[in-house]
């Protein structure tokens, strides 16, 4: 197959067929709306498991990014099913994925989907969560450097047609410096990130409805993995990065530690600190959303980073312009 | 370990040493609220994937019952958290699963645990959900009889502690047979359902972000598990079937199907026909229910079927006192 006939996001020369296709879990047919229009400029795919802290994201990063956008209306759920939601803000798309691979590989295929029919391009998609950390203080951010599964393979297994493939799970590694280095004062680490099938056994707690193992089993288990380089533990990982990898989309995975699992199973933060922990891997985010912004302007134009953003793209049009005319005027006239 | 140190629910002496356990998915703590009282008498836990269809389903499943209901008050979401949803009406826990075996298990975990702490006894669990069908009319519910994942084994696979673990899924042929008696007009079938982690690639669909084999592949993988006895796929079954039998629970999984893959992957049903075959699994489990709460009054006493559901358990009460009571005086005035 030849990727060419696609795009960057997909590879699948069947989609040239289909006449409008049915994102069934986000209610969107590709031929009934104007795609390139509503999402061609889109830069920044970010994503989170909650539905609600989604729609506080969408809120937050239009906040942050109130320099660069035109619109001040607020963020509408774009989404026509009750699976997910979608939320654009000027060039950020913040998408929720529920828990665990499964729910995030049937929205992230819709995704990849949607940015093809958008024409978007030069996209990076960034995975904004929680997590359980290993011997790091709650609330820090971990960037994950490779994420591993549940056996510290850094691959992300399917089955289809009945065979089992597996994709490696590569990342970024120059995003993930980037995103260290917008990480200023909010506590940060890098590290390998395991994804697991369950919250309860899978991830070695001794408080779900079945344990059938002890407290000194757990305890090796997960310094086993800490010792290996794990630093913290999530649900979603391998897919995310394996997913992106398969459409050589720049990704990265950032997620808060909610406990310290070398000390304990139950999450018990406060509910004012837990949300201030789970805004953090946002925070981070946004950080290096408007440094971005802030070079692409600076470079293509070196004119004012107040701009919007999409004035920017109108004053980068209007100084090439002014480039090509001084040109053509120096050809013509010159010595 | 002994299973007599905790319940039918459960399986982990751990619990004993929590004093206040949190069910961090659902934001309830299991010592802050009287949970006895609160959901000691629930009887039926239907599950589902969505939030809003199961917020539909606990307004439906409280008309459905009014007849054995005291209140009529409208069902609150008691989850504290927003990743699920949970609505108690009368002996019916409507909860919802999200989508894919991951997401299922942290709440089957949480609500495992739930009845647990809540005394409940004699409960049937149920999964009311979606699905694609093999060689069947779109709208039939499939009654499963066997639940196998995408290798065609009937096991659900958990990785604990860096271990491999097979689970059986074995379900309750009675619970099958009986619903099966309860479907009237509603077009229903018997079959093997498959569980994949993946509804493009993972279902063998062709419109996927990506597809690396052909129409014919996929058509050849379709009538091979048809031909083995599949007769629907979707992404929880394995993990239901599993986690109810360790925890010796009667379950059983009523998914009807959006599109008969034997003949195309995209799911065009109308809106109104869609909702209308959403809602029939959800009608042949209110009919299961609706005839159990009958036969248990009818058993118990004889008395109207028109009692309120608490009602019934109060004249089961005097019923075996009355019984109690002509029995002693039968033993001391007899001949």
């Amino acid at each position: 197959m030849d990727s060419q006939e696609t795009s960057q996001f997909v590879r699948n020369i069947n989609l040239l067929q289909l006449d409008n296709d049915v994102l069934f879990h986000i209610g969107i047919k590709a031929g009934d709306q104007d795609l390139r229009r509503l999402l061609g400029d889109v830069k920044f795919v970010c994503m989170g498991g909650s539905a609600s802290r989604l729609k506080w994201f969408a809120k937050f990063i239009q906040d942050e990014l109130k320099d660069f956008l035109n619109s001040e209306k607020e963020p509408y759920n774009m989404a026509k099913s009750d699976r997910y939601v979608l939320y654009k803000v000027g060039p950020v798309l913040a998408v929720n994925h529920g828990i665990g691979v499964p729910s995030l590989m049937v929205i992230l295929h819709e995704i990849l989907k949607l940015l093809h029919y958008s024409g978007a391009q030069d996209v990076k998609l960034f995975r904004i969560g929680t997590s359980g950390g290993l011997g790091l203080e709650p609330g820090t951010v971990v960037i994950t450097r490779r994420a591993v599964n549940a056996l510290l393979e850094p691959v992300n297994e399917q089955v289809i047609l009945g065979k089992q493939v597996r994709f490696p799970t590569t990342l970024d590694e120059e995003l993930q410096q980037q995103l260290l280095d917008c990480s200023e004062d909010l506590p940060t680490a890098f590290g390998d990130t395991m994804c697991t099938d369950d919250f309860y056994e899978g991830q070695g707690r001794i408080d779900g409805a079945f344990c059938d193992y002890k407290e000194d089993d757990k305890k090796e288990f997960l310094q086993k993995i800490h010792d290996a380089g794990v630093r913290n533990i999530e649900m979603e990982s391998v897919c995310f990065a394996a997913m992106c990898n398969r459409a050589h989309v720049p990704a990265a995975i950032l997620c808060v530690t909610l406990v310290d699992r070398l000390k304990g199973d139950q999450i018990t933060l406060p509910k004012e600190q837990k949300e201030d922990f789970e805004m953090r891997p946002a925070k981070l985010v946004a950080k290096f959303i408007k440094k971005s912004l802030e070079q692409h302007n600076g470079e293509m134009c070196s004119l004012s980073s107040k701009r919007t953003y999409r004035n920017s793209f109108a004053s980068d049009r209007i100084c090439w312009m002014l480039l090509f005319m001084l040109e053509q005027y120096i050809n013509n006239y010159s010595f």
